[in-house]
């Protein structure tokens, strides 16, 4: 029957669900395959073993074959396996490194520690292990670090029956792809220059006598080895590819392919997110980071703001005389450059977004300051009326009252101006736009905000001379 | 030869990139095509497009036929693309729709007005348009809205070979899929029942005599219909799944494919970024956004959260005596508040994120906060060294400088403890805890942190009979 993978509750006459003690307790291989088929959610699993002990672990190892081994480990996140093979012996964790595919295979011996990853490398099937260093030898972030080297490859000159026996002879290579990549030489990963591609369906459809020249598509979209795994991921994502085959220089190193893609994104848009709120991006998952490494990712940035900040008090001291005259002009102080702080926040959001996802680029700079001041004109309206009946009701008397109405307004419009140039000015310079741009703009408002309230007060209080 | 698209420099022999107002002076379909291979980027075709009048849109879409139309519409975003179906009239909007599959046609047609929508429906092959009105139905991000109903089917009874003439006679359906769905009635979109899957690749390594019904997987990963597309993406992410059919109690509907999954990451993922910066997300993109419509999606956060500050105002008029006699505590009031405000942003920032991709539940509340607490502890310890430093060199005397230290490391604890808090809080009340969680920290932390401030003045100055 069709698993209701979504589908919660268990099926009619389904037993309740095991969860990974009782498969240990029980000590079967069907006791794992229950438990993998009740427990799909990755997550879900990584939690269930997180829980064992290490003896239950190895326990749990000792009762997988190659097919639970691949749907275990394969489906956890690289760090969540690699705990598992911290506590089996090297031999044991090669044979079940050996049970992925090559590229899920080096993510997860990235995630162990070098010695670990030396030492199950060594204990892995020779062919295999070559694949896998080859792999671990690209930048961790390039294209071809992710890629399967294991291409299913056929010849132009083959006819289609020809073909399909060349075919059966690479079972691994063709395991569910969906093209056949046609190419000159030989199917190894390392040279064999990329000629065309072929799908499965072209070959199920075709006359058996028909040449694989006369069916391949010529006109492949690439991408080069080095290439950053966002460009690549971005390309898959454009052109709604399954795979996308990495050439170097004319040559099929491996194939991309389109499962991939989801998790380069999501993976890019977390870094951005941590980013934005004013944090270095960490490689190991939150719950496994340790104190002080949340310390080390976000304690530069914080000194940086709050040394940029101290300006705010230089700038209050430089106005002390103006707040020992009207000290109630103190009380709206972390109001209004708050408001300031706000109005920047969700400007930058939107538009670090907006760039991260291609929608708006240097070029459009006129128009989103353009925008962001016109919608700045009309928050800056609405904020300074309900700043002016706030000071109203603390009883501040009409010059200070509207000093804040004033000086509301005219700080969210100027937030407004520097919150949609900071992050076309940071990616100008060649920085990340998304870098602490939150903290970041609320800083900057906070000093030039107090400089605009001051000298509006001087404006309207005539204790001040206004 | 096979096109490199990322080799930017035009291969020798190559003429020189073609702009598209020059593809309209050219006006060939030759030249729309040499323009497709040379500007494989959506994004600049989106621009380029942008770019030409009404005009010469129209005359550019005389030139395209429905492989080109496929191209060209297929890889725009559909806002953009929705921008030429504008120009031109129905029946020949209509006829560049019907080149799209019909997943792609529907997101198209979202994008336009319901009076243009129904126009181009009207004027589609009727076929057509009853299986993208099918579509249209099911509500904007549901699983179904985003599948392909047209799908690859065969009976179980069936041999290989039966199979294959089967498969010969949907070749729409086929393109372009890697599984064939194994099903108990006639391929309608409307009914048959899943039962499991063979690829291409099987029916192309069996033997032609062999039954369906021997090869195919029977257990199947399915989603229903109206299951949210985010859990859909992270079904296919997590199993790696070319594709994931979609069913309602035991029918195939359609297929979700796995080109979706990273679109639907990464709408999700601007939706969060939006709601960190205190906005609310909007469903067109930034450039086409209006100030009006700009205004509208944050005006109410920063109301929201301006009302709440304004309790800042009352708190240090509650202290208003303090800063009568000890107007420098006045000077550090939005360094403290800030730095607590940024403190409290990196870590909504990164938990949020955790959260979202499922590395952090509800369970996991105690693990974080000690976490936090204790990273806080080493950033407020940090910060309150500067901050000392720098009071120092304000010359504001040992005491204030003492109260700012102290009042600076204890305010970056305490926003530890509420932002670790904050987002599992949100979560639970079920509410998103991306929902402006950047801009909320800040002003929670701004109210609380200002109390802190001067009950630490109270105990160290004398003067205020400390």
């Amino acid at each position: 029957m069709t698993r209701q993978i979504l589908a919660r509750r268990p099926a009619a006459g389904q037993q309740p669900p095991l969860d990974l003690h009782d498969v240990v307790a029980v000590g079967t291989r069907r006791a794992v395959e229950v438990w993998l088929e009740q427990t799909p959610d990755p997550r879900r699993r990584a939690d269930e073993l997180a829980d064992l002990s290490d003896g239950q672990v190895r326990a749990l190892v000792g009762l997988l074959d190659p097919a639970t081994a691949d749907d275990l480990l394969g489906t956890l996140d690289p760090h969540a396996a690699a705990e598992v093979l911290h506590v089996v012996p090297a031999p044991v964790a090669a044979g079940l490194v050996d049970s992925l595919d090559p590229d899920e295979a080096a993510e997860l011996l990235r995630a162990l520690p070098d010695a670990e990853r030396a030492a199950v490398l060594g204990a892995m099937r020779v062919v295999r292990s070559a694949v896998v260093r080859g792999l671990l030898a690209w930048p961790d972030d390039s294209a071809a670090a992710r890629m399967n080297p294991e291409v299913a490859t056929v010849r132009p000159t083959m006819t289609v029956r020809e073909a399909v026996d060349a075919l059966r002879a690479q079972p691994a290579a063709t395991a569910d792809a969906a093209e056949v990549w046609v190419t000159s030489g030989p199917g190894e990963a390392s040279g064999p220059a990329l000629l065309g591609v072929v799908t499965f369906r072209d070959l199920v459809l075709a006359a058996p006598g028909q040449l694989v020249a006369d069916l391949m598509r010529e006109d492949v979209v690439t991408v080069e080895p080095t290439a950053d795994q966002e460009r690549a991921a971005h390309l898959l994502q454009d052109h709604h590819l399954a795979a996308l085959p990495v050439v170097d220089d004319g040559r099929l190193l491996g194939v991309l392919t389109g499962d991939d893609v989801a998790d380069i994104v999501e993976e890019e848009a977390t870094e951005d997110a941590v980013r934005q709120g004013g944090a270095a991006p960490m490689d190991v998952p939150y719950l496994r980071a340790s104190p002080l490494l949340l310390w080390r990712k976000r304690i530069v940035w914080l000194l940086v703001l709050f040394v940029t900040a101290t300006i705010t008090s230089s700038v209050l001291q430089h106005y002390e005389d103006e707040l020992e005259t009207v000290i109630t002009l103190a009380l709206f102080v972390p109001l209004l450059i708050g408001a300031g702080g706000n109005a920047g926040t969700q400007i930058t959001a939107t538009v670090i977004r907006a760039m991260a996802t291609g929608g708006v680029r240097l070029r459009d700079a006129g128009r989103v300051v353009r925008k962001e001041v016109t919608a700045g004109f009309l928050a800056a309206a609405t904020i300074a009326l309900v700043g002016w009946l706030r000071a109203w009701t603390l009883g501040v008397g009409g010059e200070v009252a509207l000093t804040v109405a004033v000086a509301a307004g005219a700080i969210i419009l100027w937030a407004s101006v520097i919150a949609s140039l900071l992050p076309l000015l940071l990616r100008r310079v060649g920085l990340d736009p998304a870098v602490g741009s939150g903290p970041l703009i609320t800083t900057l408002v906070d000093g030039t905000g107090l400089i605009i309230y001051f000298t509006v007060a001087r404006w309207f209080i005539t204790a001040l001379g206004g």
